[in-house]
């Protein structure tokens, strides 16, 4: 398996997914083929992309019958064209055409996320800013959406809510100051654990660095206002973009001389990517 | 609950996509909020849709404390404005902050499909062909996307591959011909299913009529072929029409005459709509 | 694997059952076996019938130790007769003891299920109807059943609550008429399921011809009135014949011209077949 | 909750039952009744026989909605006769709709097991002798079974492999004699554990008794050999009789002075009771 | 696998241990190794004692990369001695890393549990008295303490609460005496099961004696006490000692003649044995 | 609920702890009691300590039935003296002595924890340093073991393998150096993540510093290793110290200046604290 993703989890998830499928059989392979059949099918992109879930497929093909091979032409990360055939599947009709379905969902998907993820990475090139994630995952597919982001070439932002702190407006606002709110919260956080405080004006950035957090973000500031905090930051944090994210203007996000800069678009605004598989 | 969704279910889903999310403990919110702590927010749409996930949403926040208000003020379905309050969330500030993310996962994805799937339905609006989905789901998301796709105005295609058969060209190849493989499903098929059968050219069609199909898939049709089928089939089977689907070229085809229209794009390349909780 | 039951599914369902017949350890084979200690058993049956469930019997021995030899000399849906050694099991002597009777409980049923269904169909042999079973299942064991009914030769009836409508005397009632209850439901219903109206009177099959259901369920009606519903219907809706049906009255019904006769005490109403496995 | 069966427990099992049963959702329900629509049902029995599983029927409703009224009238253990309303089920119309059968399913079947246990129970009345169970149970259902069996008037048998020792042939050839089996078990035998023999013939009888068993089957013997050995065994052990129990050999049997007969009859050869839902 | 363990119930544990573990992913290993990377690591132990959960051990890496080698030296229940290699592990480096915790954390604990009993065991060695533990497990891990206890050399008590009567002062003081109690719940119990009923004065060992009781346990006696209960009860009950037992006052305790001394200090109060992983 | 843990992630956990010591059901209060009796009991400790668990205690009765009354006088993290009373509990008979070993289970283990955590953090009072857990829990405990041991007045260490980089020797071996180890995984970590290196002696302290490690993590050193250690660091990290911490030692390290000291004997080897459930 690539690396992030264990086999036992990716099957478990899979299993689920075939479960939710296949219901009661799948009447029309199964009535008509016997479980003797076997056919050659080829996993073809008719698009050009950065391929992801490509072992995920795998693993969809092998639970349903275990005898299933699978060749791979392509792995996980590789740029594919319009035509490419990803995978050869031999063995078992019914194991091919029943999971055919759930094998493409996945890496139609993952490979959207990774292909998407890829060109804003591709866009801020030579800046030594990094594209990242968010949060914003279809509830029940987080690991699968954060590891396309990855393979994508971006750096993920946090797992979950218990491996990173994320000071937000709401926070400041009960602690009555960010200096507040981080102290409060340093008194019990493990040592292992950043903190990271969301600011919209340079005045935030200021108390920020004083209140010693580890990352900032930018929130929805101006190239300009992003410059500035730059300036005033002078790398005693890490340094995050946040909002209005896009192709057009990350390349002057990244301009501004940010680390990092988070975009929920790269999994939340993504088409599949059109991927098939043919006899 | 609204109608096709069971809360005993929904709840299991949403118990796993918390899981998924808080990790080992919200530790920016339970190191900084005492228990004791209560808030009011706001979910507020920051764009026009097709309202989708609202039970969904209090579903979320009540997991985490079951004394939690949650004020419905549009239902799923409802059309929402830019700027619009769509519930009302008070107590628990913990419960609240902690759950935020998770319950706008839902809405923010299950919302874009019911909007997009309700633009497509509007423009053939006066045809009486209805929009219908396919089974390109998000892997372990599919009884909510399917969901989406019903508030947003379509038909459900099959939930699976167990309710309905659907013989597609790699069947036909395997059985010699659509009458052969007509013929070997019905033999074992149940009495409650009915059979669908994709073609791809008129002769096809021609064919799977003499089988007795009980709907016929137009498959990447021009208009043209699409109105011929629709004249030689004479209310024999349903037709549904698929391949080529958007928005520019979904009126030309409910005006052949078809019964269905059926698109991956509703569910598979929607953007996220943008919905945020507010204090 | 036969077809409908997919290898995973059927493991996990195995897993469960073997837990609960296991809990914290076969003490007695446990404490007087080693782990090394190897036998060869013969499951043997005790009484005639058709066979079903030898795959499951496999699995049940193979998740205990994958090492097991299981040879098949009968598969699903074969004539068995009193005497007959359906399977050699050799290998782990634990595995083997221990697993016996979760093995035999699913070999039992299944196999008594699959006989009564055979009985009833060769009952009505020559005619066109075909035997089928109902939702009237143990909770948790339906996959299972069905699968018996169909080994037994008969069609399965719906599979769940969403994989066909059917419309009963309640519905009907609230609806106002059967017409108004089809119109109802076809409005939102997916082209690809079928409407299922029941009718206890003559006059009940008029309207459901009329509403357009796909199958008309006539309920305990007498051999009479089932000829003049079959005369009325005229090959414009599948008929299904319900209630009262016997190994006895099957025959009649089936004269009757009706399409499918459904039976709950094919699985309802069964005696586990005598099935043991022997040293 | 009645004795043995915990709720959280049982509301677990219903929840799968309820999973198999909807899929993706009630159609004919959900789309003919809103979620506002209220009903009152009543559950009938159509036949004679014991009450079980009736706050089983409760749960499966109130889980799907939890507002449901259920009023019962009668207890598991009562005698019902045809024609009785069992309880009165009002509210959320939906919710009873769509759980109607799976509550029936689970009361026809436990029903039918309390019922058939009575009648063996019944018919031994006067003697010392109590009916029990044995471990062949339907697959996930054991809970459940075990529990109609003590509603019904019998001692229940081991729950699982682990909380009895029951030598049979298999292992007593293994270990050499009886004596040798029971002596390398109780090496490691739990104190609070006891050890069951099971023999064919009187001499077994005699050397179950010296290795010290605490209970001894005595299987498949005539009348006259029971006799014998309750004589020979002089209250040293206890005495299960096991084999061709029928209703009319029970009577014979008890006479013979053994304390308990084992059946599997009264579990896996039931037809489960006819109990129905009208409006 | 050893007795007692059945090995698709410890992968089902093992696989949440690793869930818990993991989370989404060993970030160090997986960034610094590639798939590829094999390493042979040496499970050693820094502390004497006896050996227990090295099967559980295997299972956690074969989880991760079904390819490792695992070369087991010792068998669980044999004395280990510091500096000891236990096993090699080789194969894949990142499944030996990421797992290396997991594994230790079973072995380190079960081992440290198996020591204890042993050292309890030895104690009373010559006298007729066998070590038991209780129900104070931790939470979802008793099978694996049970387990160790076993592997120790202690007989295991009962299991749950469904595999024992255990009649306690609360209890006794409901029924009104022991008398009562035990008549009670005889009238239901399975005639499988053994009933124990806790004795704080001779007087109640006179009355559970002449209720019948099949165990009878000496609760905080002295051993003067203890020694003239062994003399009342003479051989018609199994005896159990139990509070106030350590590995000090364990031998006088066995001295008195008791047949079982029950400890929870075995599983509840032991440090966990030092076993590491190294290169 | 406190802090970090999730009431219905609790629920889960206790069911799964109710099941494994309920199996069938509880032979002993079930056949003795009524579910109509009602008692009333109380939690009372019979050491020192530190509580924790006791909102887990209240969840464990409340899931055997809904109407129990739990009166709490303490809360998690109180200091609680011998003979005190915790809570009182009121209501179902059944329910109370069926859950009273689980919900002392895990009350005497998580209170045993935070009992020794806040032995060891009062031995170093008056330093900055804090004390602080590892990896070595009981596998499927941890939520809890991490709780009790912030309850305990530590800082958790890393929750698991995500959330935080640690570099061991194993991994400095492979990279080369601990610059390298560190560059390669700072190439594709998160900015959110910080990177702890383990170091043996001063050179590999001097290297990590230079690498840029967040965390250095001082292993096995002596004090005065230490004091050289943090006296080179000079603030550009946090210290970690480690190995032979021992409540004897622990005031010593502290005196260091180093910032955290991690032990698992807070969790490890501390024997459970002895509560108990009265009437």
């Amino acid at each position: 398996m690539p690396l992030l993703l264990q086999k036992f989890m990716v099957e478990e998830h899979v299993k689920n997914a075939l479960k939710e499928d296949i219901g009661f059989g799948d009447i029309t392979t199964d009535f008509l083929f016997s479980d003797k059949d076997k056919i050659t099918a080829k996993i073809n992109t008719r698009q050009d992309g950065i391929l992801c879930g490509i072992d995920v497929a795998e693993i969809v093909f092998k639970i349903l019958n275990s005898d299933i091979k699978f060749k791979k032409m392509f792995n996980d990360g590789d740029r594919i064209k319009k035509g490419d055939t990803l995978a050869v599947v031999e063995g078992n009709a019914r194991a091919i055409l029943t999971g055919e379905r759930t094998a493409l969902n996945y890496m139609q998907r993952l490979s959207a996320i990774a292909t998407e993820t890829r060109k804003y990475q591709d866009a801020i090139c030579g800046y030594k800013a990094r594209i990242t994630d968010t949060r914003k995952n279809t509830p029940g597919f987080r690991m699968f959406e954060k590891y396309a982001v990855f393979v994508g070439g971006a750096r993920i932002h946090r797992f979950n809510l218990s491996d990173c702190v994320m000071i937000k407006d709401n926070h400041i606002k009960y602690a009555g100051s960010i200096i507040n709110a981080v102290n409060i919260i340093r008194k019990n956080l493990s040592h292992t654990h950043k903190i990271e405080v969301e600011c919209d004006t340079i005045e935030q950035v200021d108390e920020a660095i004083k209140a010693g957090a580890d990352i900032i973000m930018l929130d929805n500031m101006t190239c300009e206002q992003m410059k500035e905090s730059v300036r005033i930051i002078e790398n005693r944090a890490l340094i995050e973009a946040s909002g209005n994210v896009t192709i057009e203007t990350i390349a002057d996000i990244a301009k501004t001389g940010v680390d990092v800069i988070s975009s929920s678009a790269i999994v939340a605004k993504v088409k599949t990517l059109d991927i098939a598989l043919d006899m």
